[in-house]
């Protein structure tokens, strides 16, 4: 119960430092028969590369080649743990050496050294981004899954810097470098991540997850309902500080007679409960969204504390990302992916009586 | 893994239904030696009864007198496992037969026999807000081992109907129907409900629940970080829709330099981290929030359709609150220190080594 | 993770002391539809009853009847938790006064004190048999569940006191107070307890459990095999030191061309391998065995020590069987179903792929 | 849920099939601070490699060179997830192309055909006996952990074909090719061996394993009871038919005079608990057995069905042991190291309220 498996039925576990020899997954209880092969994985991992064109992101080259070891025979899952994992590479750990006695603000370095009595200075070890890669990975296996029950799941850039969308057009999310739904919001989002960025500043934003063809029926109460293990997964994402469901925050400044969802012969009405209700999917989209905050490494300099506790001042020069968006949308995918497969093979294990 | 437990090590499972004959939980792994008896773990209970005098609160009078049927001896824990329960009564089932054949907007009627095929149409079943009377039984136990450690958790009423507290004083909290620890906006809230309670309608808010004592540490890389699992501790309170640590929703339109809470010899400088660094508690005061939606009966009539897909409408006239604020606070309260009181036995577990 | 928890999608959880107010049971994820009352439940439980007539059991008159709070609507399962639970009577703990100064020799008092730190001096507390009540509870739900597969469990009395039975007639096992498949060795059955219980002394067993209609391919690779949880169940059992399945030790001995069950198109020739292979039923009878140590409460003086640790003697006077058989054979085949019905269960969400 | 995990605070999932690329385990749990290097984690893997001399091995060349791609800085654990694994080497999947259309008696190929729906038709796949690699490599780091604690664990052949070692000798395991503590018993040994051998048949056996220095405290009431998760531990090894703790089968025939261990200042007079009353470890030495069935891979023609169900006879020729001992013996020595450093770590959680 160290934390690093997540889901009860498909069992995610994630391991690798940032800075060491390889990253990886275990993926146990994955039903056998589904098509896998590592050019499909690579497709979803290739969504967080770095250095895509995107001026909001870093330079640095991860090749993140993924192979499969277990798990696979033939073209097909076995039923058998599939072990997914990278070397890494181009991981320059001399970076950091000149910040190695400072703990960087934002960042888990002293939180870390407070849990465990050590100091890895490496580039953030497991609380590095690279960690996500063992999370895509598995969320293409999930997504395999799902697909199997025609679900299907996107996320995209709602908010960059302050700039929302204001129409959703999914098709669009993957014509532009923010991985924006809106086109018209394009110039707005540049000009201020360029500014920011000419300052050495990072920005935020707010990143949504829609599912679609979900089934009523999935989300177990009470504990583990659908959108309470949305919110874990999603919040358990570095950077994430918040999570919504359907109308989210909004809903607390409405009334009733508004915020419910009238039901027809047809459907709902309107879905301001995010596709779920008291837990459980209705049947309807699942839409939810993820509150990023800045990348806390920034070239402006702050004030913190050596591994002594004595003052410091402080700029990280490395080469880093201006926002965690758009490269973080896939790890949200991912996530809602892994949380859908799970409660999808739960709902298998009691839907057969009747 | 049907749902109703949450925890790892400090275990904690609820079973009963709103009108079946009685409600509880069962709490595993709580250490031995606490003192514990019935009448502190009521004092916690009373502050979800109905009827309190809050005009956004129902008339229904629910006992709900908690009994300990194990785990306790010579008033204190002993290390087995504590079943807390209570008996129902007043629970007229018979005020639900003139809707037994409908679904209620923004109820999980419609889901959970979606998800089971069956429907039991008295009152909610576990969807009811009186399973939260297992959580906070739970978290009367966990309040009490948290307070070994020096932890203190307290929740109150950050918003309600829209209506926002503009000053946090705690010592307020008591000292007002609405739970909120602004004595300026009462007059505002009052009106409001007032006004929304006379057209049959009902509101939302949002709930703060804060930690102090809280050593650094806490929380466990990567799935299991201690904002994750307060994530999803919340968000699977029926009425809530959304979750925040610390700048939350805000942190996203933020620019790096000022989300980062810069460090000092003495502390962090500020707290947009709501306590929480890479999942892991960094020393500071823990912050969260969560967004409650309105209470979906109301009296105003709603389109919806009968268990047979039909169109239909409906109006509840039962005894309802008009908001699931104040009396959620207490649950939200209880949650966090479940989540608590798990990471600090787990943070116990491995740092005996160093 | 305290350990009061069972299985992973048939999720049990047992809680009560032998002397407290109650004892009972949660069970978690029965499927929804299953026909159940208290009636059913209690048929089972009763076979766990002492003063049935037995030689070899207690006079102590426990009533243990069984009610169900929750989880059962119009007499099916919900798929909600399922609490059933009985109140404790007869329990005079005054009984034990005499002896709550000293470890008993051959029970846990003296191990719970060193985990616990504190001395429950009042008949056994969580080491109680009256600990099974939950157990079989639980069983006689899993028993259900198991009928709509065809799936059929029986355990009885294959050794008591060293006499052995020759022949297994399962429609015997009723008809005889040692629940023995074999009339012919009734009479040594009779004299060895009856000599024993003369001395004050007490005697072991062995019991087998058997199952029919289990198809091929429950049970987990490579640590949750059907024999590994079937082994753990078997062995969490009070009196247990030890089990076997098949020809369990006698395999030890045996070269592999004797061992090996040939397989014929009509299926296997032999059964050493119990009904499992790998880890996995094959389709044949299940068969697992447990050695039941003696009842370790005796009449005849023994050396022990007070909680001071000082030397001391005890001898043992109230009320208690001269051996575990013929109670703890439904405990066994109680534990059998709980495993069974996870397995099932556990198959259930990964075989609809195909 | 899908099996692969073994523990709850010290957890291990294995990965990896027979003659796929690679094999290997996650550790999740190990607490920072613990010396850990290749060579360590080696030193324990050379105990089950083949061909190390034993007339009773395989000549099959594994080179399981172990590495360890994460948990590990500057020599030491980091708290985070420790991945140690091999590629597979030597592995000729085509000297099984000949069988690859029949089931092979005594082996899972039957049921995982049953269960998965997939032949995987290369020696075993999951249930090969290399997928011990993972099961010693976690051994490996447990056994460092245990030793911190003052905990030490030894895996020996209590019987071999039948003949038994008559005195217990540790230091002489190291010293004959049967790991066996009794010299005196070689020869017979090594006769039973080369005559089984010369006929193409196998032999089973009886494997002990003892745990010095376990405080009184460890193993957690009621299910996970200590001897109930190492019966568990030890029939998760794919040749275990049996599992006994202390006096175990033996203990079913005799009376409760002599089973009980009587207590003295100095401690326990005997110890025919296997030093653990009710669950948990009384401070006595513990011991455990395990029964090995003889392995199914014979020279003898056997008859079988092939995978039409059509009838077939079938004859192994690879090459394989005449016995899984002694190669197995380490593998269970590490299962006892599994179970008690995570038994370790949840004493850990609950004992420092005191």
């Amino acid at each position: 119960m160290a934390g690093n498996t997540f889901g009860e039925l498909f069992r995610v576990t994630t391991w690798g430092e940032s800075h060491g020899p390889g990253i990886g997954v275990v993926i146990d209880g994955c039903p056998p028969g589904l098509a896998l092969d590592e050019a499909g994985v690579q497709k979803m991992l290739d969504r967080r590369k770095p250095g895509g064109g995107s001026i909001a992101s870093t330079a640095r080259k991860e090749a993140d080649r993924a192979v499969i070891l277990s798990g696979v025979f033939e073209g097909k899952t076995t039923g058998t743990p599939i072990l997914i994992m990278a070397h890494n590479r181009d991981a320059r750990s001399s970076a950091y050496t000149d910040i190695a006695g400072l703990f960087r603000p934002g960042h888990g370095d002293i939180t870390y050294t407070a849990k465990y009595g050590i100091r890895d200075w490496r580039g953030g070890g497991r609380a590095s981004a690279r960690e996500t890669f063992g999370r895509v990975a598995a969320g293409a296996v999930a997504a395999e899954l799902l697909r199997l029950s025609g679900i299907s799941v996107a996320a995209y850039t709602l908010e960059l810097g302050g700039i929302r969308a204001t129409t959703i057009d999914v098709g669009q999310v993957d014509q532009n470098m923010f991985g924006c739904p809106d086109s018209t919001v394009m110039a707005a989002m540049t000009d201020r991540v360029t500014q920011v960025k000419r300052r050495g500043d990072s920005v935020g934003g707010i990143v949504e997850v829609r599912a679609d063809g979900v089934p009523a029926g999935l989300g177990e109460p009470v504990f583990d309902k659908l959108d309470a293990d949305i919110a874990k997964a999603l919040m358990s994402i570095g950077a994430v500080k918040g999570v919504e469901i359907g109308a989210g925050f909004e809903a607390s400044g409405m009334t009733g007679s508004r915020s419910n969802d009238e039901i027809t012969p047809q459907g709902f009405a309107t879905n301001n409960a995010g596709g779920i209700l008291a837990g459980i999917s209705n049947g309807d989209r699942i839409v939810a969204r993820a509150a990023v905050k800045p990348i806390p490494s920034i070239g402006i300099t702050q004030q913190t504390v050596d591994t002594n506790g004595k003052p410091a001042s402080i700029s990280i020069k490395g080469r880093h990302d201006i926002s965690a968006i758009p490269r973080i949308n896939v790890v949200c995918e991912a996530m809602v992916c892994l949380v859908l497969a799970d409660h999808l093979l739960r709902q298998k294990a009691i839907s057969w009586t009747r």
